[in-house]
């Protein structure tokens, strides 16, 4: 029986990313961000829902780069504490004891501590109502070396993202493999051509 | 030490979605998609990137209604199969063994044994380069009374969703709960409020 919960931001997973940028005196800030995905191919390019009153938005805004750090599960209060102070007044990253370091390909920083960061060039933006989605090409991304395998590919279980689940409002561990995209559903495809 | 990658649509997690809409013919179709997220908070919407060449874009654009449904890991399989064969010439819902219903709020079909699906209406686009990204305002959200705690509130550990690896292309589990959001962090604003 499916019951009606009313119009909502639902939805699952989302993910636990943190945006990091220079705000006008070249100070890193980082905010937590649960709205946001991929949203296009080519070029590579990431939305992320900030609100304008954020202290990130005046930063983007000006800067027009940013990085999305992907954080790995151990630094989940540092992820959360970049959600509820604003970098107005305080030195987040290093109140939290973590390091802003300036990315290589745009003019942002990133957190070293953090075990991967795609590097972003604002391209677009949209005014939603409480929030602006903004559309960042993704010029780079970067992986600490210990979490890639032997190809140079980012492994999930060892990068440890975390899942933001809105109705408990929790952050949740990446679990174990299901299967292979691409590929599970062939068993279907083929049933289906023989008949 | 970061090694650069280059520029890709490396990021996690993404989800594992499934886009439901009708043709002109009111038949239904289902596309999988890992390439989207919440983006506003009120009204409450999510963004979709759907390649224009895709069937599901031409019944989104003709109907301007479509529903995201939330499989859970158990329909792995199926899911995998919307992301692999086009709806232009194959009924996919009912090649899965799958069932479409119309939705309540909006003229776009769901499927039954999927546990939750938002109802979704177009309110604007935007053409990115390879897809395009849809933004949908969720007029409703409906959830199967099976994943819901005793205050109406859906349960991530009973929906199970499942996480999408880009890398790897793989489907994974949401595992164990990690911490509350909005209040693990409190510890560090509080450290650094008295020092």
């Amino acid at each position: 029986m499916f019951k009606s919960l009313g119009p909502s931001t639902s939805a699952f997973p989302t993910p636990a990313w943190v945006i990091v940028t220079y705000d006008q005196n070249e100070r890193a800030n980082a905010m937590t961000a649960a709205w946001g995905g991929i949203v296009n191919s080519s070029p590579p390019s990431v939305a992320v829902a900030v609100q304008p009153s954020r202290y990130t938005y005046d930063n983007i805004l000006a800067k027009r780069e940013f990085t999305v750090c992907i954080p790995s599960e151990e630094y989940a209060k540092e992820t959360d504490y970049f959600g509820i102070e604003s970098g107005r007044e305080t030195d987040k990253i290093a109140a939290a004891g973590l390091t802003a370091e300036r990315a290589e390909k745009v003019n942002a920083p990133y957190i070293k501590e953090f075990p991967m960061h795609l590097e972003c060039k604002l391209t677009d933006r949209m005014n939603l109502g409480t929030h602006f989605v903004l559309i960042g090409q993704i010029v780079d991304v970067k992986a600490d070396e210990a979490i890639l395998d032997h190809k140079d590919s980012i492994e999930i279980q060892k990068l440890k993202p975390m899942v933001y689940s809105p109705t408990d409002r929790s952050y949740y561990k990446v679990g174990d493999e299901i299967g292979k995209a691409f590929s599970i559903g062939k068993e279907i495809k083929d049933k289906n051509q023989k008949e």
